[in-house]
């Protein structure tokens, strides 16, 4: 089985956040990698790592950052792949991590989620891959029909409170 | 012909901004639309746009608006594809548009870029496209490589920069 | 009893916000209904709800929504009935939420209340339904003047506070 | 002809902005007058006019200040007509207005709009007149239906635009 | 003994803040007052407080506020009497309250104090009533001087952290 | 003729904005001063000015600044006088100046109003003088009353523009 | 022993982040000293500490401040020693101080770090010193590369994650 | 002659704010060379840039970028050099390129200085080399004594305005 997919982070104080996108890859049953990156402590590494990635067969990278969050943006420098970055909040409620992977100057994107968002990282990671796949394309189909059924359920829970004036 | 990558704005006060989406595309050799949809004043064309579009073959979107900016993500709502979202600088230097397109919550993911970014977009799109289309994906990787010639000139310039203790 | 004014959020994680419209309502007496809709995970339920809103004869509606809040104005973009939105405090202290919900384009209002602001939306949806309707209008003039009792009891309070030279 | 809907400034300055309300209503014919308050030059003229507004038969106050826009706010603690604030952009962007606005504390409402927003603010006052005129509500509906034009247009500008792999 | 300074909050929840402007002008030994006054719960009483203030005697008012923070700027409007206004932190880490007091317009200052500042406001308000007081001058410069102390102790405690190569 | 009010600026780029506190003074018949002291250019200035300034008889002091805007607190912290700070909008729409100047630690208040606030800034020191000046206190109530003749004429102007459906 | 980096904050509150400073000065083996002084409350203190700096033999300086952060551009303003400014959380999340210490005017740097980025601080007085220091220089790029082993664990713990579609 | 000080920028569309450090170390008489470089679209470059500056003699490096400007991070992660960031305002009135250059997690510091403030990177890189400098400290003193004279001459232009109460 060969990493299809490629999650990377700085820190692993970002995995509780950063796991919410290794589960949504797994419930895709996208093969997938995890590995700590650093774009200031192991330069080279990211190096190796991004510049490497295409001939392995990678085909979207995720990569989650904080505070002057350089990584996404630095991969995206050295590889044709498309990379998703997640704004993890460190300081500033993230949106000094947000601003440092959304605003990239013309030339080189990182498709940014929202602070914390790496179920969505996950998402649509899918959501790329699926496009040349259409099995995974039924995958994810199907996982958006399923966001349905919470609303469902907090319907259920929303009638269930009771007020005098209150008509359903 | 057919499009597989759509562009939608709000408004034709934003093509200035997003035809460099445009450009991009057709430099890439990308089939693609060009189209006017409103989250607020058209929904009904939104939505037929947004659950038509898989069938249509359309790949990716790309969806600019400003203000609350609520087209990419409604667009991502109804549609399995991948969703570019452009915040453009209507107010605010932009700011209200960052936020509304890229704190999506969990479940429907826009790949944001920055503020005004179409061009961003535009080479989002390719290389999101380019996963299953290897001529494409060269394309890609000479438009990365072109970016240094940039570069090349912009040390030109400063090369002709003359100070006294100016070594280079 | 027929439901005006309908209160919809797009989480129960909300409820504890939204339960002060609510309250307000009740305490007015003015039928209303509670329910999970979401701009993202149910568009077509959205859709469905805000275009019969105003067959069944509901006046007013109230949306709650945190992050890229686009329930309130995607709600408005669908019927002629006065929509208030109450950003929830889900990120950034709320203030991505007052952004997407406040900043709405030109031809479709949304009536923004303050960030967790639930308990003024409910005020407000009265003042509303006052216009048409003197028994209610006594309500209202009545609650704005028993907004000073707590202003009585603050005095009471502050009086017993003693200080060698405080004076009152 | 009696005044429905009242709209007040602090400053001939704010009109650029605010007549776009009074021509919203005239459209609508919706009778409306328009008159200069200031919460802080006159506010003893605030007070009588707020005080005196629901006998005189107003039916929605449109209020629109800039910097620390205390207007709206003060305006709708003196009376239980449903009052909608304007955040004019005089400084820092009109961030100062929105929040000095917007952030009313629980029991005095204001139904603000976003900065620089007075078309939408007539908008709303059209859509809240409504709820108790058949008449005026066909007016609001076809306003809404008319929004729909301006895209018919914007697409036709758009399908003038000819890129080689534009297909549309 | 009658009350020279007045600080007025809007909320007993804003006591603890407030609170230490009373100790301060307490130890400067100026007689003051503490009331409950809300400029959009009780707008007549503070219209009554504002205007015979300074017939009353007092000669500067202290007035703290959070949110949409109109309290220090309604009363400035309705009294020659400098007015020190204490933004609170209620939401948004109190930056509405420093935006909405701060940013008066021409003609009604409020001098303003850092959020959460009370201690700040009673000093400022004995740096003012001290200007024709030259026993409270003493008092005032006195306690200027004793700011030093802390950073006496301060340094005692520093001295007292031991390192390898700390040389003090 | 003494000076009883000091003006402070940083940079003689400041006296656009500054000059409106120095022509409100003058109105009032207040003598006053204009130095340019800068925290960071002058320190050793700023610290004789400071110290002096009381001996002198100098009962107010206003200082603008721009960008990191030290120079109100720095003058604060060497003189009893109260200190009236003007954020200048330099960069960053005055946002760092109104921070850099309002934010004072427990201790060392300035009296901050809003930014490019010169007119302001004059009038509260005005204020503050008036205190023990039973003359100044006139001026200071006329200049109050004579700020309600810009909403005559304003109502004047509002009064000449016509609608079908304006009624006043 | 004589300190050739000085040590410098407000109040012992901001200990617990200046000592990481500290640390890493000692871990470096270079001579320090801890004061505390205050912009506000000894302003003397500041004067005489700044002035006689560069002759104790201090070869750079590092102030930590909260809120109005001047400590570290008033004592840039009277030595020629490089200042780093470390912006501590107290308010605003920092933004506040952060803004208070970066933005100086020209003449006046002020080399600073991140909020709360006192461990950066030592590192950059580290490396400053290094220049003429080759001793101390070996032990930067050591700590440069010590940097890396954090990568490596953290690579190992990710490892040990399991999920069906993980690869690594 | 060889440089000494190494000011890199990412686009030539930096230079009229970056060659205001070209002009200050000139003025020190400080050799120092000029290059563009981009962490996105050269990044072997500025690797092998970063790498080789130590050897090359290089003491310190100024770089300029705007947006999500990761150029002097990714620099200072691949030398020990210490490493001047210039935040440059190309959008978001610079605070996004403050962030991303400020906000670096431990082990990497940026001796950040205010947006634009290419200035005051020259005069930090001049004090950072006067500490082993004598010849270059006496130039970086008399600088800093030379900031005075523009006060001199803002004095005298403030001494020639005329009011009837200016007292100077």
């Amino acid at each position: 089985m060969k990493a299809k997919v490629s999650i990377i982070m700085g820190s692993t104080s970002d995995l509780p956040v950063m796991e919410k996108a290794a589960k949504v890859l797994n419930d895709f049953k996208i093969p997938f990698e995890i590995n700590a990156l650093s774009a200031h402590r192991t330069p080279e590494e990211v190096e190796k790592f991004a510049k490497g990635a295409f001939d392995r067969g990678i085909k979207a990278i995720i990569a989650g950052a904080g505070m002057a969050a350089h990584l996404p943006g630095v991969i995206a420098a050295m590889t044709p792949i498309p990379v998703i970055g997640v704004p993890i909040n460190a300081s500033l409620d993230g949106m000094d991590a947000l601003l440092s992977i959304a605003q990239m100057p013309p030339g080189i994107p990182v498709a940014t989620v929202g602070i914390n968002g790496a179920m969505n990282a996950g998402i649509l990671a899918g959501q790329i891959l699926a496009i040349g796949d259409s099995e995974l394309q039924k995958n994810v189909i199907a996982f958006k029909e399923s966001l349905k059924e919470k609303m469902v359920k907090a319907n259920e829970e929303l009638a269930s409170i009771k007020y005098e004036f209150k008509t359903n």
